[in-house]
């Protein structure tokens, strides 16, 4: 079986308060800088408070949606007086914990994100990066609190938007369903321990642990479905129906129920047999989507081990 | 037994979206104003969009808390170039659906509202109104989908603050859990079979029903309970305890865990069994308390029934 190895992952950064409503990522950061939690053996941790206007509003954003800003070309763009405080802000971002694409950048960024769906840990990754997807094994295999599954995103590293490219390696952590707002105890702790095991795991790693490979289950996206809405007004005219409300990665089926008219009548699911995720899911500074579908895939992982001198 | 007579109530009003992040209010007067059900046998129906401005922008407010503005006093006061937003809003609805105290006022007003607590169905009462609690009796008797339950707050009707105190009779309908910005297909329904119960309650009673007394139960507020906060900065240090939170109405005894510090530690109720209402609940523009808590009071209700002439 195929092994790769990388050089030891000795700088970790933490983030919260990315969209500044929501609010495990905040309290996380705030908790870690409170106990000054900047040394783990190895492993030193940068935590970093993202937005904290947006967090002081409890907003998702001021101007515009930082976790949109990290794209090779709106970094390295010119800051005018009309540049929005969240360019502004990505740019400071990115000086401290990358530069991107950069030696200089930390090894492994961590961004911490809620979603009022009832998604329980999703770690996301924007391409087939061995080491989260290898930190997404460990941490499924060790958390018992929740479910944790994975979702590959697959875009090009210049191409990616958010906070997370700006390490060498990233993962956004999705944890619901928790209100924007709103801090629940049972979703702090699933937080804390997803990144409580990827501090560990980096730990191993940088022992000269080897992680063996094998396959792992994850979901890539095919689409997105809208709510049914007035031609006229563009309002939504239904909500999700009960029997999907609350089920993100349960595979929907031709025929299951979909939507709830507002007037009563029920719209069913046509097409294949799909995973939907982010179901109902306020995002109501984004285009608004009822939720996304997806599909499973089996990913092969290499094994992995720190590369010796 | 006690029995009280009232003038036929013909004019019913169902308001939504007076905060304009609640979503359900929102879609229940849209698709009531959609269906144009603006009556139903002897009951004509008028059905109001409360802050529209707040809905469009998906926030609770745009300068103050419209539903702290219905008071005597404010309602009275001289409009100026720096009267809020919300307050001329209150004015404009005071002249539509009242003026409060007066014989032009609605008949009944109902206004619609969301909580991320799990509340289920509560409603809302500013004073011992034989009215507002048979309805609520009617409902409670009636509906299988949630428990449904009442808060009594007791205060005179000038210094009642909310959009209900301007009819004649009023009933804040308070449902949840629900996040902000978010439309739950199951909250939804509860909302609509609630005001659907009203209705025919109204019909019964212009009709000529008479409804029984008796004994009911319902809440009342001693005292309210605020987070954890870091004595410098002000900021939460804990999150409701996973044991407490979505425990609305669960009647809480001394040494029961109340909220985990985010550094992990448990703290404990103190005091007497009381009943936690609005548990955890986003309310980040007011005065953020973790919860209210109530004693459980029992009110003995009249017969009632319609005044002939």
């Amino acid at each position: 079986m195929e092994h790769v190895s990388f050089l030891p992952l000795s700088r970790f950064a933490v983030c919260g308060g990315t969209h500044g409503n929501e609010m495990s990522g905040v309290y996380m950061v705030r908790e870690m800088q409170r106990q000054k939690a900047d040394r783990t053996g190895s492993v030193s941790v940068t935590s970093v408070l993202s937005n904290p206007p947006a967090v002081d509003a409890c907003r998702r954003y001021m101007e515009t949606d930082l976790n949109r800003c990290f794209t090779d070309a709106l970094l390295s763009g010119p800051t005018t007086d009309d540049t929005p405080y969240e360019l502004r802000r990505a740019r400071e971002l990115n000086a401290q914990l990358g530069p991107k694409g950069s030696r200089e950048a930390v090894d492994l960024l961590c961004d911490i994100h809620n979603t009022t769906a009832n998604m329980a840990v999703c770690l996301i990754f924007y391409s087939f990066d061995w080491i989260a997807i290898h930190i997404y094994k460990y941490i499924q295999s060790k958390m018992t609190s929740a479910p944790v599954r994975a979702l590959c995103l697959n875009e090009p590293p210049s191409e990616a938007y958010s906070l997370e490219s700006v390490g060498k390696h990233g993962i956004a952590i999705e944890v619901g369903p928790q209100p924007t707002g709103v801090v629940r105890g049972d979703i702090f702790n699933m937080v804390k321990e997803a990144v409580d095991l990827t501090i560990e795991w980096l730990q191993k790693f940088n022992s000269g642990s080897t992680f063996e490979g094998g396959e792992v289950e994850a979901y890539t996206p095919v689409g997105s479905v809208d709510y049914p809405r007035d031609p006229t007004t563009g309002e939504i005219t239904a909500a999700i129906h009960p029997q999907l409300q609350d089920n993100d990665f349960k595979v929907l089926r031709p025929g299951d129920p979909v939507f709830q008219l507002f007037s009563g009548e029920t719209v069913k699911h046509e097409g294949d047999d799909l995973y939907p995720l982010f179901v109902n899911e306020c995002a109501y500074y984004e285009k608004k989507v009822a939720f996304k579908l997806t599909k499973k895939i089996t990913v092969t992982l290499p094994s992995v081990g720190v590369k010796k001198d």
